[in-house]
């Protein structure tokens, strides 16, 4: 870890710099020094413009919303929002070239405010993948994971929209499904079965469940921004905040609902809370700019937010036990299923107002191919990412920031009350 | 509790869908298939979408601000930001369904951005009520209480603008002092004589003060856009921004003098610092659009200032016992008192400027009104909230999330020190 | 203290408004009844509102951002996030005041949201230098500095800007380097002999540093409005939007690496993560209008990013040791070096594009005027707050909040356990 670390993260970021140096430019006017008017410029710097706002939100969930959301492990706060961080930088770098690739054919290529939404969207695969894997593996790895699942999603983004044409503008099945997808593969492969029965750190505690509120609320908050981001025309962007709005207070009220019903004395569960409350966002994020009236996205929401909490309370466990697969954050109940839900909605919807079959077919292709690609991606990932040259951490080290931190310091008698100070709920050795 | 909660929450819910499906669309052209161009869009797209930027700041402000403010509380911080999106999410789905037929007397009607402003609107009205009551109710009684008063804040939002067609740009006794007066009088009915003395619980600990300051600072950031949304053009709109801007800057310098005056040694009071710098958005909310300088503005704001502190300092002990009114947030000092100064000072701008004393007595009107509304509502509330099966917690377990929320569990050695690992600053029995 | 900071506070408060009253006005429409068309107003509203977005971004990143990223340390930060917000708020009225005399020549101005905008900057220099002297100054030291250096500032601005006719969108040295000089300035007067070998409670805990992470994040993402908010048309704010944002993402990944490669075990260290992350904002700021492709950006910010690390490794122990200069938050390695790489960048450029000779003149009159403004002002500002008249705290008292606030009551359990309940990290007298 002590070099490869720095070595990994200074040579990708050179390869960046030469990748953009060679396929990025502005636009055209920014090359030649007569600005000629006949020559359209590239870019409608305008029209670019008006997509700011949209951006801004959408960068908010990227770093402060799946940040903050991850915190709620009481001691891999600095892990959680740390290397989310680093992840999306490196991430948007590399989405954005590769995007840029897949649309220009290997040409150079201009960035546009649509761009670095673009770019930001790719990096939201690997950060939900990221917390399918949270507090079991190494930066290092997750470096690796950020080039290999971006290229793979860009790839896959290009098959559906471009080639299958289908529909699906809050990217529910091209984001969600695919990044739960790819992050359930990669952490079957690197299942740990000595912690079969759990670890002493995967918890939270009052105040790391208070942080992650901060994060859920703000991905909350502008999720009708990040499913209308890509809207080509105001009609369908503004159908689609509208949708995501009422589709996300829908899955807020069931997601309660559901959490106090599941519980012996109807208590709730901040994990539900947490989670839960954002399903009818991706639930809805296929056919947000659809025709369809509110409260269609009420339905979806509604169903988005119990399905969630069952699987927090029913899936995950078994996944762990059965499959095999941990899933320390719950992705597969936030982003997989709400993004199946997703794109089985638009086709349930299509089918209503009796679309042409082509289109229908094009859903499910797209649904197929995110849940195919992930899958075969985080395979092959998991597998690379097995190779113990990674400095992953060890059973014991797992959910512990103090592997890759340096966490403040602590005297005699707080290693006595080390868990007190940690706030750990846990049994201590006396 | 065990049932009623969430057959009630999934009960709202779905009487929010069938009443969407009945009467809520987006706009004609979805309904026609023929694209008739002479028949004028319901709404203008562009138009509406202009208001994005304010939407996505005031939903900042309900779900972020309002649910972080109230994390004070050091055992309730759970609910405090849990309640808050519930109520909020339930009630915007109910305020734009109400406010919706007001505006169109019983007929179907649209959904623009502007809907979703005003929805956000009647929830923060519902949260300046949770705030009076906060600790001291189950979410039962909040889902009832969300329904009745939103049902009566646009009543009296109809009243006070089509009606009487007074101005209160920022919604200052609409909302404010409205919501304000209600939860009072709820606190009022509710009021529990075996709290006299206070309760352990109802404290604050050095960290959630300081979440606490997240929800005060991101309230205080966006409040030119709360105070402007309802511009309907962008002169208005832009006074109303920038007076509001200043009061607010005016407010935090004289609530930090006035605070530290009345402390024996002159030290600041996190409380009064979490909500008098607030006092000047809310005060200058009825004025704000009006033709007046920024420097009226800032008077308006200095005096709220003050005006909150000295409330917090004297008003609020004395409600609590000689008027039986236990205000937990003292929303009458940030929201009742700061409004009723917003609709006053509305009133002597409009004097000073030798307006039509038809333009004032609306002024006076409104004020009365939502006062008025808001009390009867209020006490109508508090009696049908006092029923007592609505799972209201007993008076141990007021501020107490344990009664709510699946706490992280603690160990024997946890238990011993209970107080402490939950950051107490309390007398302990030893 | 008692009285004079109340009563200094309200004299200021005071002060502005009858500035305000005597030099403010919205505009020629509100002044005149009849309203002529031919007299053009003096703002277009339209093309003023179209910068409110980017005024909201930079507005959270001064309230919300500087105000949280300051809250690492363990015990102030009540003073941290709280002072932040009155300096400010204070800052922002003089601001306006100031800015507007120097641009109208002592005549009235009228105020747009670009003037708040850079009423908001000027506090952001105050803000940096703020965090020089974090832990050590009273409030009313505070006050004082905030007046004294916005004056200067806006002095150096006009300067800058009008004089030199220089560019630097991003204010990289006129708030960046500035505010930083200024504020090692104040620190080297105000140097405190006694506390040459550190203080217990200059340290943070956990939960400090993840409250930290949310000013930072802030600040990260919101960096490109920043450095676009002056930009006066689309096409170079669309540049500065774009530059910014791969500067930042590059500086990032470069201060994970250097921050890893720095330490014996290769661990990450929260400071650098928190504040070297953002150098690439601040090093681009100068030239992000300018025509450069993102990859120059990507080389700016991935060398502000390690010089910002190496700055707080080396650096800042050797200014406290051997210049008596001790710089509590290290803000010359977020904003004084990063802002001098800013305008040697401008200058690099200019250079490879064989710009005029005088523009590359102006730049360096504009980065040498910053910096000698900024010492001077500083020297002269720390003189005066010498004066052991304002209340500033003895050297045991320093980062303490229990100095200026009402913290949280404590037992005598609590007294016992008073560091464990501060999450001290700190060897405790048994």
């Amino acid at each position: 870890m002590r070099f490869t670390f720095p070595l990994m993260a200074i040579g990708l970021e050179v390869v960046m710099i030469v990748l953009f140096a060679l396929f990025v430019q502005y636009d055209t006017g920014s090359n030649s020094s007569k600005a000629n008017s006949t020559e359209s410029p590239a870019i409608d710097v305008e029209t670019s413009m008006d997509l700011y706002p949209h951006f801004q939100d959408v960068h908010v969930m990227v770093f402060a919303g799946f940040g903050f959301l991850m915190t709620f492990l009481r001691k891999y706060g600095f892990s959680s929002v740390g290397f989310n961080l680093l992840i999306a930088a490196l991430g948007l770098q590399w989405g954005t070239f590769i995007q840029g690739i897949f649309h220009s054919h290997g040409q150079k290529f201009q960035i546009e405010i649509k761009s670095m939404i673009n770019a930001d969207f790719s990096t939201v695969a690997v950060l939900i993948s990221f917390g399918a894997v949270l507090g079991k593996t190494s930066p290092i790895q997750m470096l690796i994971m950020t080039i290999i699942e971006i290229t793979i999603f860009a790839a896959n983004e290009y098959l559906v929209f471009e080639v299958f044409s289908a529909s699906d503008i809050g990217e529910s099945m091209t984001i969600h499904a695919f990044g739960a997808y790819f992050g359930l593969a990669v952490a079957g492969i690197l299942y740990r079965s000595k912690l079969k029965e759990g670890h002493p750190n995967e918890e939270s505690v009052y105040h790391s469940d208070l942080f992650a509120m901060i994060g859920s609320l703000f991905l909350w908050i502008f999720w009708p921004s990040f499913n209308s981001a890509i809207s080509d025309n105001e009609k369908t962007q503004y159908r689609a905040i509208v949708n995501t709005y009422f589709s996300l207070a829908a899955s807020v009220v069931t997601a309660y609902a559901c959490s106090s019903l599941l519980e012996s004395r109807g208590k709730l569960n901040m994990v539900h809370i947490q989670n839960a409350s954002l399903a009818g966002g991706v639930a809805v994020g296929t056919c947000a700019d659809m025709e369809i009236s509110p409260y269609y996205a009420m339905i979806i929401g509604s169903i988005a937010g119990v399905v969630s909490v069952l699987g927090f309370k029913f899936l995950t466990p078994l996944f762990a036990t059965k499959l095999r697969i941990h899933d320390t954050c719950g992705v597969h109940n936030l982003h997989g299923l709400p993004g199946v839900i997703g794109g089985l909605a638009s086709i349930i919807i299509m089918a209503l107002e009796k679309s042409d079959p082509v289109k229908m077919a094009s859903q499910a292709a797209a649904l197929g191919s995110s849940i195919a690609t992930a899958l075969a991606g985080g395979l092959i990932t998991g597998a690379i990412l097995k190779i113990p040259i990674w400095a992953q951490p060890s059973d014991e080290d797992c959910y512990d920031d103090s592997v890759y931190w340096e966490v403040p310091r602590r005297t005699e008698y707080d290693n006595r009350f080390h868990d007190l100070l940690d706030f750990t709920p846990l049994e201590r050795e006396a």
